[in-house]
C-alpha cells in the first residue's frame, strides 16, 4: 500500500530554521470526495518567502500552523478525480504542500502542459516565480524602454527572470549576485550588461560606474547594504519594487531599515511593495507572453533540482546560503 | 542713507546650527540694471527643509555656499523698477534670502495681492507651504474620499494645511503633534478627528484605535521612529508621502531607516518623496483653490510670526524644537 510522505512544521524556528523546525510523517492515502482530485505531487517550488510563512505575525498570507503540512506551490499529476473539470492523467500546479499526494476541490489549481515546457519549469518561470518576475518589473517597477535596471539576487529565480526581461525591454541591465561564476553566468548566458559579485567587489563603486545617470528602476531581492547603496545612486523618479529582503529573513534582531531612504525625497522617487497573487487574473496572459519569450529564445530558465522530502530542509537552507542558480526545485516523488 | 541687513551663511553646522553658523552684515543698497527691480522684503519664510541646504551634499538643490546670504523665500513690494513687467507698488513673491533688500531680474518671482490676503500668508498657505501640502496629499498622496489620513508635524505649517485638505476631502484625519495644546488646536480648531501627542500618548495604541482598518494614506513630515509606527499601521494599497524628516536632519549619526519597511510589501504599499518644485507649473490652480477654500473658511491659516534679522538665529531653531504653531515667519523689514 502507498504511503503519503508529508513534511509538517513542528516548531517555529528562531533565525535559520533547523532539523527541528520539521518533521515528517507518512499517512494513508488520501481519497477524493465528489468533486475533488487526488494529485500526485512530482516537483514542489521553494522561495525565500516561506520563510516568511513560518511566523505568527499579521501577514498577506495566514502562517503555516504547527502541525499542519508545509505550504508550497507544486505541480503533479491526477491519478484519481471526482471532479468534472479535471481528469486523470491532466497536470496540474496549485499549492500542494510539501507532501507526495495531495487532494483538492480544484480551487486554486491550473493544468499545465508537460510538452510544452518540462514541468519543473511550472514551479519557476512560468509558474509563480516567472508570474513575480513579470508583474514586478513591468508593472509596479514601471519599466521604460531604455531604463537603468540594477537587480539583486540576480542569479536567483525571481531576478534571472527580472534582467532578461529587462534585457528584451531594451534596457541596460546589471545584476548583483555572490561570487564569480554568478557574475559570469548573468552576463555570458543571460545576456545582462553587466554584473557586480557582493562578495568581492566594491558595491558602491562599481553602482558609480555601472550607472553614471543613477539607476531608473531597481528591483530588489535582498534589502539590507544593498537597498541602502542602491538609495545612494538613483537617478530622478526611480522606482524601487520591494520583492523580498532575503538578507533579513532569518534575522533574530530588528530588520535593518534603509537609512538612505531620504534619497527617496531628494529624487521624488518611489518604492513600492509587491505579492504576486495581487496579478492573478492576468496570469494566463503572462504566462502565454512568456512561453513565447522561452520558445524563441529570449527568455533561459533555469532550474537547480534536488530530490526527495527527506531533504527539504537541507535544500531550503541554499535558498539563504546562496548555493543555487536559478530556481531551486525539490522532487518529491519517489518512482 | 538706507543699509540693507543681511544675514550670511558664515560656516556649516553638525547637528542644529548655532550663533556661529551665521553672521550678518550691512551692505549699501542694491540699485536695479536694466531690466532688474530691487524689492523691499517684508517677510521671509522659514522652512525644516532650509537644514538641507546647509549640508554640502548632492540634493535637489544646491547647497548654500558660505558668504553666501542664507536663501529663503519672502515676500515684499517694489520700490524701484527697470523691468516693463513689475511695477513699483507690485508686491511679490520669490527668493528674496535673508535680507531686507534684493535685485532681481524677476525670474522665479510673481505677483501676489495684499488685498486678497495678509502678506505673511504668501509664505506659507498660499505659498510653498501651501503648495507642498496640496500636492503632496492631492497628487503624491493619491488621496480618495473616505481615506483613512495619518499627518505627522500636524501642527505645522505644511502639516496643518495637508489635514485640513483632507477634511475638505471627506476623509478621516488624525494629526500627531506634540503637546496638548497642539492637539486640542488640532482638533478644535482644525476640524481633525483625533490627535495623537507623541510627547505623552503611547503612540502605537492610539495609532491602532484610531484606525482600526489601517492607514491609507500617512503624510510624514518627522520620519524616525513615527514612520516606523505608521509602517506598522498600514492598510492594504497604503500610501506614504515622504515630504521631510525633521526628527533626522540636525542628526549627528546617521540617519534611523525605517525599519518596517517590509510593511511596504506585506500591503502592497507604497512610500515615495516629494519636492514641491516639480509642480511648479500648476501652482496657479492650487492657489486659486487654496484661496478659495480660505474665502469659504474651509481652510484657516496660521502664522507664527516673529521680528528682526538678528533674530533670525534663535527663530529658525523653533522649526526643530516644535515652539511654534503653523507657519513660521520672520518679519525683516524696519520701520
Amino acid at each position: 500500500m502507498k504511503l503519503n510522505k508529508q513534511l509538517l512544521l513542528k516548531q517555529r524556528p528562531t533565525g535559520l530554521p533547523d532539523k527541528d523546525t520539521w518533521k515528517i510523517i507518512e499517512t494513508n492515502l488520501p481519497q477524493p470526495e465528489e468533486g475533488e482530485f487526488l494529485v500526485k505531487s512530482e516537483y514542489i517550488s521553494l522561495d525565500p518567502a516561506m520563510r516568511g510563512w513560518l511566523n505568527d505575525t499579521k501577514s498577506y498570507i495566514a502562517p503555516v500552523q504547527i502541525n499542519e503540512v508545509m505550504r508550497a506551490g507544486g505541480v503533479g499529476e491526477i491519478i484519481s478525480s471526482r471532479n468534472p473539470e479535471f481528469y486523470v492523467g491532466d497536470h496540474v500546479y496549485g499549492q500542494t504542500g510539501v507532501q507526495q499526494y495531495v487532494v483538492t476541490d480544484g480551487k486554486g489549481y491550473h493544468k499545465v502542459d508537460p510538452t510544452l515546457a518540462p514541468l519543473p519549469i511550472y514551479t519557476g518561470t512560468l509558474g509563480m516565480t516567472g508570474m513575480t518576475a513579470y508583474f514586478g518589473i513591468l508593472e509596479v517597477g514601471e519599466l521604460q524602454e531604455g531604463d537603468a535596471v540594477l537587480v539583486s539576487g540576480a542569479a536567483g529565480a525571481v531576478g534571472s527572470v527580472v534582467g532578461q526581461i529587462a534585457k528584451i525591454k531594451n534596457c541596460k541591465v546589471i545584476g548583483i549576485a555572490g561570487g564569480t561564476d554568478k557574475c559570469k553566468y548573468l552576463v555570458d548566458e543571460l545576456g545582462f550588461d553587466g554584473a557586480i559579485d557582493y562578495k568581492n567587489d566594491d558595491i558602491r563603486a562599481k553602482l558609480k560606474d555601472y550607472f553614471p545617470k543613477g539607476i531608473d528602476v531597481y528591483f530588489d531581492n535582498v534589502g539590507g547594504e544593498i537597498l541602502d547603496l542602491a538609495l545612494g545612486r538613483l537617478a530622478l523618479h526611480a522606482r524601487i519594487v520591494i520583492c523580498g529582503a532575503i538578507s533579513q529573513y532569518n534575522n533574530t534582531s530588528p530588520v535593518k531599515g534603509p537609512s538612505n531612504y531620504l534619497a527617496l525625497l531628494v529624487n521624488r522617487a518611489s518604492m513600492k511593495g509587491m505579492v504576486v497573487f495581487d496579478y492573478a487574473k492576468d496570469y494566463g496572459k503572462a504566462s502565454m507572453q512568456m512561453g513565447q519569450w522561452i520558445r524563441e529564445g529570449k527568455l533561459k530558465s533555469k532550474e537547480d533540482i534536488y530530490e526527495g522530502i527527506e531533504n527539504f530542509y537541507e535544500t531550503f537552507l541554499r535558498l539563504f546560503s546562496g548555493e543555487k542558480l536559478g530556481k531551486l526545485v525539490l522532487k518529491v516523488s519517489e518512482d
